[in-house]
């Protein structure tokens, strides 16, 4: 049972993935996103597959089969092929004798990669919060929050281990076309934990940050690779950009599945482009004429010298530290 | 008449000023918007104000106090201030027994204005297509076209200009949140002009420039300071600094009118706060949680440093060096 957030703030509604079709559907669709929750995701994924698998004597081949379609299902976030690999690791390092029997052995595994996801982010909460002052206003993008992982947050977990801590902490959610995950998921999940939000358009981070309202940056990331360089949120490296000219520390936080270190390098991050109508419509409308085309690439990168530190499970890195 | 702009593309409405108050209301609800095409409005509002002055023989004070309302409608764009200016300056230098003799007097002055403001966007468009090449593709920013101003365009004039000598050349409108001037109002003029034009979320900027995309960027401008510093609308100070970043050549297309020389930088330039539901509802919807509060700063400045050439109607000048 998935939250669908294509619909928060507006409607809490849940999506029911009775099989590996839907799981894929809601990877797809944005029914739920945010890398870390994708690898959870997937991890329950692979259950649902060795569920239905098929084949008879030939169910691994068909069930393997299923794990790269899951695999694929979205092209940049690292924690997606993942967790795939952790579960195939998992079956690999056993023997079965049937999907089902294999079925019963994951779904522990999935549940425990999912306590893990939360638990990691409270350790990344835990190291990044000695970076955040009280009286900070922390600027973050997209949804890197409890919506976005397991629960808690990689960025947003961040912020309330620094609030649980006893910080005052105030936060800008940029609002992130065409997807509005900062007005929509990052504004509702802040807001229900009292911590105080406000939302800006994309565009506005250069005028904020100007006059001097953002004193850190900390955002989430959906691919490290081995250089450091960050694949996150298009969005995101302007932000970077923006910050260093203010002398603003930029941060990421992200778990270690995030690191993909056979990517040497930003460059050879895969972009996802998504429907051009992501962009096109809002809320069902068409917002724009019709026969012009448009440009949706889902994420940009950020250049390792533009990030102050990545805020990991394990301490605070210098980009490029971990190649 | 005016097109009313908060409804493009998707319908063509007009809008009738019958007086002072419709011209207020307009320009501040942004039936029409864009610096030049604000001035254009004002001059025409002012015969308006004269034709309905009253007051007796106390009609030059009421008209003034209309005046001073008009001016004052809007904070952020010199051509507002300008036009009234040129109006009144029109007025005190002759003399007038009566309000509908000063409208009669005025209503030439106006459609001059309106002319000029026609005949100066196609000087802009002479002098700046010499800096665009052939295969060149423009990115812009929010709405400065035919739209924007008495007709033509400033940075689109630059565009059309180029494409009537034959060059080849394409557009990347920047959908400018909140009110969407690039998606709705670029987009639709290119568009109904043959010229290739495709949009990408405000946030996209940066990895389309990093992906070489862009070749030139030229937007129009609401206030330039007298040393050069220029404020346009919010998003517009980012792609400056990304265009920096890469070398690309940024312009800025504006008239004379413009130019506010009685503020010396872009720090005294007033920057417009507008309603917040402006970021809160798209198309008549909520969008984000009701509760959460939102910035929706109009415009941002552009510090000359960051700025190639500044395009007027009498040549391209560095920025600063009309001060």
């Amino acid at each position: 049972m998935l939250l669908d957030q294509r619909y928060l703030p507006s409607k809490e509604e849940w999506f029911q993935c009775a099989d590996t079709d839907d799981i894929i559907y809601a990877l797809q669709q944005m029914v739920i996103r945010g890398a870390p929750a994708i690898g959870v995701t997937a991890a329950y994924g692979c259950v649902l597959a060795a569920l239905q698998a098929k084949g008879g004597s030939n169910w691994e081949e068909a069930l393997e089969k299923s794990l790269q379609d899951i695999e694929h299902a979205r092209p940049t976030a690292a924690n997606l092929a993942w967790a795939v690999r952790v579960m195939r690791q998992a079956w690999r390092s056993g023997s079965f004798l049937s999907a089902p029997e294999l079925a019963d052995f994951w779904l522990p595994k999935a549940q425990g990669l999912h306590e893990d996801d939360i638990r990691v982010n409270k350790m990344i909460g835990a190291y990044g919060r000695d970076l955040i002052a009280s009286g900070d206003t922390v600027m973050t993008h997209c949804n890197a929050g409890a919506l976005a992982t397991g629960g808690y947050g990689t960025a947003l977990g961040v912020v309330r281990s620094a609030v649980e801590q006893g910080k005052e902490v105030r936060v800008i959610a940029s609002e992130t076309r065409p997807f509005l995950q900062g007005a929509r998921l990052t504004a509702y999940e802040l807001a229900r934990d009292n911590i105080p939000v406000r939302v800006a358009c994309d565009n506005a981070c250069g005028l904020l940050m100007h006059k001097g309202l953002v004193h850190k940056v900390v955002v989430g990331a959906d691919r490290i690779a081995a250089n450091g360089d960050t694949a996150n949120k298009i969005g995101t490296y302007p932000l970077a950009v923006l910050a260093r000219r203010y002398n603003i520390p930029f941060y990421v936080a992200a778990p270690f599945s995030t690191f993909d270190i056979q990517t040497s390098s930003g460059e050879d991050i895969p972009i996802e482009e998504r429907d051009p109508g992501e962009v096109k419509y809002m809320t069902g409308q068409m917002i724009m004429p019709r026969d012009v085309e448009v440009y949706n690439y889902a994420f940009d990168v950020t250049p390792q010298e533009l990030i102050s530190g990545i805020i990991t499970e394990k301490g605070v890195f210098d980009p490029g530290e971990l190649a």
